[in-house]
């Protein structure tokens, strides 16, 4: 494992062992793996809970971190090759990634979607070339079309809440003021498949997911991944709902018509009654932030299915041990 | 002490432990007492003097820190409950408090008055509900109704500097362009009057501090709080001019009514003749930042009489105090 | 050495110590001359080498450090002496400085020129200032007249290159959307006369470097700087062109006058066809951010005379160096 950019890049042993290693760091959360170690974490979008616990958890194995926000602490950066740079951007990543990493041990970078290109967004070309530029590891804190970090405290959250391998996970749209991006669905999708859960994607007419995404998700997996436009019918004998909004395919980059497509959408906020012909002990799950009574109502994040602090909690955990192995793997 | 919310909910000996415990680590500024601690510092608005001191405290004691600034670096939070979240607003505190809860040991938080609602913001509920929310011991570094750690420093300053217990002390109103918050005028004067002083509030009329402000230190002391108009009669026999600006408590909440209030007290800035009916080595004290030759002129500031970094510098000793007494507790 | 301000202040048997250790400090990065050290990092402007390798420096050396951005995290400053305070700025430095020293034992500071008055920018008033304010070491991250930790990286790296010490140095001018200040081709000029070598100016007219600039370039040295508006006249025999974008004096603080001189200039980026009459292995250099494909083309960036990356990777060791003689001579 040179870099962790996808949850889909490592086997299923190296799963089960990060699993294991960031359930033995959740007991004993101290240790001195990265001493002496500097770890650069490059922000091109807002973050709370990656920024603190990367921050922590660097902390809590030994070493250091710097946090650069360009556009904001820092200059605007330019991605395109061959670029005449007259315009807002001061530096191409071109410099500022093989410079960062003169600078850090591991280097972790947040590059949301552009938003305007499917299949540039789907290929997740940022991260990829940053990761091509980096002579250190690189480790995806969200990019385009993925949020490994995020899948594996999911993965992990499943396992600590008893939700069986084989059990039923209900990825689910909701409405949301902004078209969002497919990372996190992406990353929830497939990391639901590579578990070995029983996959239904639940939408309303024209909010499938990209093609792309279902076939990677079904690739996966031995059995196919499900969509339903219908709650009681996707729901039935669910383990898990995992709530998650993003921009309708067809209409993706056309900010404009996309909001008419989710105009009439708003009832696809998460209630209790979404649960009705679930398994009674089903949790429900989001990757945070999460706008309240908008995607979710109160009464479910605030009762007992509830399990968004725990994923979230769990991201420290996983986090500590994906820097662990990479650079044990950098130092081998 | 499972919180520092307010200086007030502490007993006279805790306050003299605390304060023991400063004078300590200004003379040994190193420990280990935060070695594998993570402090999470919550900055809802800027600052200079907190975010330097408290990072800085943290590293001496061994422990590491992050920051998170929303709106900025981090997603806008919101703080209503029931709230249909489909504004600005990213994330609720309901989820942002317990997750940063997972990655710290200790969370400070500044979330500055609204400026709106007089009571709403006396009550002092956001930090009120942020203490409830977070599992972690919470540190006040600034809230809309209260400042202990400055509180805390300014005591330290008054001791270090020799003024007596029951020496006379003198908060005074200036001039400012913005009409600003209680935190600290309430800070300062609850804490002088549990130190044992003889409190006056000097104020155009007008700008009396509001009754809750009074009566709250009034109650922590044997004698009345006074209030005066007359520089002059206020600062007889003081040693101390504590200067600071706040918003007529009538027209709280409406700036453009409020600023006609003020318009023609530009000449409350303080001189160096206000003094000349106070004790001789009477102290000029500020909280900072300070507008100068508008809240005071520089004859003042850059005379012998101004502690103002002093208090500054007390900020780091107090607060890893503290820090040092919540991180025991917790522990305990 | 109380403070770092200019690599002129410096001896040459200064230099060559601090040269010395930072190579030592490349082999070796590890060190605890930092251990219970604080590092204060005050940034006016963006930044993103000065920030990454400051911080990890710090880290490296057992230290640790925090960031403050007045006018973004933190309050807007003011720098003039006896300002009537009721504008944009809550802070006065006199006031800001003395606090900072209080909670760190060597502070930085990037403070870029205004670009308004050019002799008021040429005297660096404000690192000045700042020094004068702090009784703890300064180390300027790039003033509005000097930049002197990337001249000592780029010393390092003409040596790490082989360029010899009295080889040909040019500083070229190179087009840029904006005027820019004076500080790099300052520090690069007198970096490189410093050091022994045959330094050209190559600029288009009306582009000559400000007199002052000249002048104490000259003085440094025992040889001429000579000015070319000639491509292939000033790069004969150079081992190296470094490239930077200054404003013409002429019309320095009025960037539309400015602008019309720079209009036609656009030729003025730099391609391999510059190098014709160059030592055949003659470098390139530049401090980075650069926009390619403006001040410099790609092919001359991604081929083999450009040493970027590595002037950016040695401002890490020499800034440790210098922190390293810093916090020694406090402590002597």
């Amino acid at each position: 494992m040179k870099s962790f950019l996808h949850l889909w890049d490592n086997k299923p042993e190296e799963i089960e062992s990060l699993l294991a290693e960031a359930k033995r760091l959740e007991r004993e959360p101290l240790s001195d793996v990265l001493k002496g170690k500097v770890v650069g974490l490059l922000f091109m979008n807002p973050s709370l809970r990656t920024l603190a616990s990367f921050q922590a958890g660097v902390a809590q194995l030994g070493g250091s971190s710097f946090v650069l926000q360009p556009g904001s602490n820092s200059w605007g950066l330019e991605f395109e090759d061959g670029a005449v740079m007259d315009g807002v951007a001061a530096e191409h990543v071109k410099e500022a990634i093989p410079v960062l990493a003169e600078y850090c041990d591991v280097l972790g970078v947040r590059c949301f979607a552009k938003g305007e290109d499917l299949s540039e967004d789907l290929v997740d070309g940022v991260m990829e070339k940053i990761n091509v530029l980096s002579p250190r590891p690189v480790v995806n804190m969200e990019s385009a079309a993925d949020h490994p970090c995020q899948a594996l405290a999911d993965w992990k959250t499943l396992d600590d809440t008893g939700v069986p391998r084989n059990g039923k996970f209900v990825l689910s749209w909701a409405w949301h003021p902004k078209p969002l991006p497919y990372a996190v669905p992406q990353a929830a999708l497939s990391m639901a498949a590579m578990r070995g859960m029983d996959v239904t994607v639940l939408c309303p007419p024209g909010f499938e997911l990209p093609d792309a995404v279902m076939s990677r998700s079904w690739s996966l997996m031995d059995k196919p991944v499900r969509v339903s436009h219908n709650v009681d019918e996707a729901m039935e004998g669910a383990h898990v709902l995992y709530c998650k909004s993003w921009t309708a395919p067809s209409w993706y980059g056309n900010p404009e018509e996309e909001a008419k497509q989710r105009a009439n959408l708003r009832n696809w906020c998460v209630s209790e009654d979404w649960f009705r012909t679930a398994e009674p002990s089903a949790k429900f799950m989001h990757c945070l932030p999460v706008r309240r009574n908008v995607k979710v109502k109160d009464e479910v994040l605030d009762g007992p299915r509830s399990v968004v602090v725990r994923e979230a909690g769990n991201r420290l955990h996983v986090q500590k041990a994906v820097l662990s192995k990479l650079v044990e793997a950098a130092s081998a």
